[in-house]
């Protein structure tokens, strides 16, 4: 089917704003197609927070007027509903924020509008970007969780009712949902996606990151937020070095997340690729319990209005973590910093053999049920680490649903990893997509 | 005088909440009494962005009924104006922010408020907290800056017209204003004090600090923000170890700062405290490059709402900062961060021989003319680094304006920061303060 022919909103994001540039379409019909694709899937993905259809083409049709036109003219992107946006609420998953109206777009909402995209809507998020779920289903099978906390971008990226998504991390917000839906997640380097206007989970872990359903896309986007070079894609016979990291949490992983990760090294070695077992050192054993110090200490910081003002409006799973960080001295926050900063050190010399690292996304594919959004340990490891990652939606797992598989680059080395990501996607191929 | 006979405004944070405790004093009184210094003053030092004295009385009496009893319970401090108070305007020292009412609180304010602290009202800042100057005076003599961008946080306490307030460091806008109006300025460790609800300057930069009139009441403040150990103070014995750096930009120096730091460490001596010369390696000069390339990327980014839909209202320093940063690639920007994370290491072994380091806070004594508010080199250089640091109000310059000197201490060693600072400052005494 040549590119003319698919559904417009079928379309990755870089092919969209190549067909808008070359007057093939126009950002009016790729957002009626995006719209037209919500209506019919919406009932039961319920993947949006906040959509005004007639805003949209309203929207869309001032954008087909503009003159100026950016690398991502007439795109659309969904936003997760705890990144501001200075026309739409953004209610945090949350009734303290029922109606919310921010003064300003985040930096990154107002990066991409800046570039020319289509900010569709905002889409369902877990609590303040937590555990506690949201009523998106995933959009594989509506008995499963679409994983959290960017549950919403997961699935609308997934169920092509939009290319691309911004999404947050500070455990595995985006990996999570990326491989239970089947989207590719990126989670840039700590730091070099703005976080203004992004309400806090935990201000030294948050990340803002993509979720898409391709790797170009993923570039393209961080491109304009970031202001990075344009990447030279691999080519076919790139000497790629892969390490194989299991992780301390490898046997805690279902079979079906060992046999994906273990698949994807066994044929990335039959094409040709240099595939090397890495082993992490043990102290990085350490990260559980960091992270938990971390990651409540601050918590309880950044929540501290909603804290002071409205406590019995919280959930009960986040108002213990409140409670727990409410605890912690900030002489025990300093040591576990102090520790995963070590950590940050050692593993910069642990990269000098191999370009990226596949390993495990999550322990499984998407659990059956909306309650459990699944579980941070596979994820939360490279966050804390700073490390840039992807996760591609290379395989199946027993039910049918997408099991993912990540790589990690070393801190900064966005522009390698993505170049890397590209080249295995490629060699691997996708793993189940939803029916369009 | 005894502390009763004292003019409330005149005592210190500590002071107050001890007063109030005891049941000798009552919020009410404290807070009549600043807004009396206030009303007598402020037309000449202009130090406050916004101010209600009825509603200051009136949430005086209401934490006068509170049966909880915190530990500021009574104690009014300052908020400068890009943080966030859920029931006073933030008006970011800028025109496009004028009325603005945020939703919440800011972290660090809403932990004041938890542990009884009486929010007074907003001291001016620059515009965006960057270098544009505001209308407030150095209550020392009104002809002359008193720093920024924590421009009113610094007058005002200095002026006694509140103990405490809060400001924010990105290059140095807590310690310059504290040097030039003659207050203890405490910029902790980065990220130490969360800044959720703290419009960004430059986010790996931005630290939230706090200017008061002793280092007892930074260690109050910055307990109730960060849970931390209640400190010992030095005995008069105690063996201090103070380093002397005078750092790559000694030779621009005023005499009166050189003097200033040089007279500190030779009355440390000669009480009986080594005291020993330690120098910055070259590669330290590097950070006068990369505080720009980071700043500005950052900068740029986080203002990227307001470059879109406001860009004429910004002043042309501001505009040309942003403008220079749109034009740094992420690569170049990730290099930087790199140079400074290796500068952060390198530093971590140069201490080993003190506890603090002695070195200068700023050029000079505050310049003549409001439209300068000095410059950032010899503060910048620790924001950098993310190393604590406290400027001690201890000298005075040619014209009888305060001139601090400033300590410093590894990341994290908060606690021995403190208490080397609550030293040295007894052991030096005050320098010039305003008139009651």
């Amino acid at each position: 089917m040549a590119q003319s022919e698919k559904p417009l909103h079928t379309l990755a994001a870089h092919e969209i704003a190549a067909a808008i540039a070359s007057g093939e379409t126009t950002c009016e019909k790729v957002a009626r197609s995006c719209l037209a694709r919500i209506a019919a899937r919406e009932p039961v993905v319920k993947a949006w927070a906040f959509l005004d259809p007639e805003q949209v083409v309203a929207d869309a049709r001032a954008i087909d007027q503009h003159k100026e036109r950016g690398p991502l003219h007439g795109v659309p992107v969904g936003i997760k509903d705890i990144i501001d946006t200075a026309d739409m609420p953004t209610e945090m998953g949350s009734p303290i924020y029922c109606g919310h109206q921010p003064f300003a777009d985040a930096s990154c909402v107002s990066l991409l509008r800046s570039a020319g995209a289509l900010i569709l809507g905002k889409t369902a998020t877990c609590e303040f970007a937590g555990a506690t779920a949201t009523v998106t289903t995933n959009p594989h099978n509506p008995a499963h969780t679409p994983g959290g906390s960017s549950s919403g971008s997961g699935a609308a990226v997934a169920d092509f009712m939009v290319p691309a998504a911004l999404g947050t991390q500070t455990g595995g917000s985006v990996q999570r949902p990326s491989s239970f839906c089947g989207t590719v997640g990126y989670k840039p380097t700590f730091g070099i996606i703005d976080t203004t206007g992004v309400k806090p989970a935990a201000n030294s872990l948050d990340t803002v990151g993509l979720l898409t359903r391709s790797v170009e896309d993923a570039e393209l986007l961080s491109r304009v937020l970031t202001n990075s070079t344009k990447v030279a894609w691999l080519k076919d016979d790139a000497k790629l070095r892969v390490g194989l990291s299991r992780t301390y949490a490898w046997d805690s992983a279902d079979p079906a997340t060992r046999d994906a990760v273990e698949d994807a090294a066994r044929r990335l070695a039959q094409a040709g690729i240099a595939v090397k077992d890495v082993t992490l050192p043990s102290s990085f054993g350490d990260l559980i319990e960091t992270r938990e110090i971390i990651n409540d200490y601050e918590r309880a910081r950044g929540m501290a209005f909603e804290w002071r003002t409205a406590r019995d409006t919280l959930s009960p799973g986040l108002a213990k973590t409140i409670e727990n960080g409410l605890t912690i001295t900030r002489e025990r926050y300093a040591d576990a910093q102090i520790r995963v900063e070590r950590l940050r050190r050692e593993l910069d010399g642990l990269f000098a053999d191999a370009d990226v690292w596949l390993t495990p996304t999550v322990h499984g594919e998407a659990p059956k049920g909306l309650s459990f959004t699944g579980d941070h340990r596979f994820q939360s490891i490279w966050t804390q680490l700073h490390n840039p990652a992807v996760t591609l939606p290379t395989h199946a797992g027993p039910n049918g649903l997408p099991i993912g598989i990540q790589l990690v680059a070393p801190q900064y080395q966005d522009a390698k990893l993505l170049t890397a990501a590209q080249f295995v996607f490629r060699k691997l191929g996708p793993g189940p997509r939803v029916q369009v």
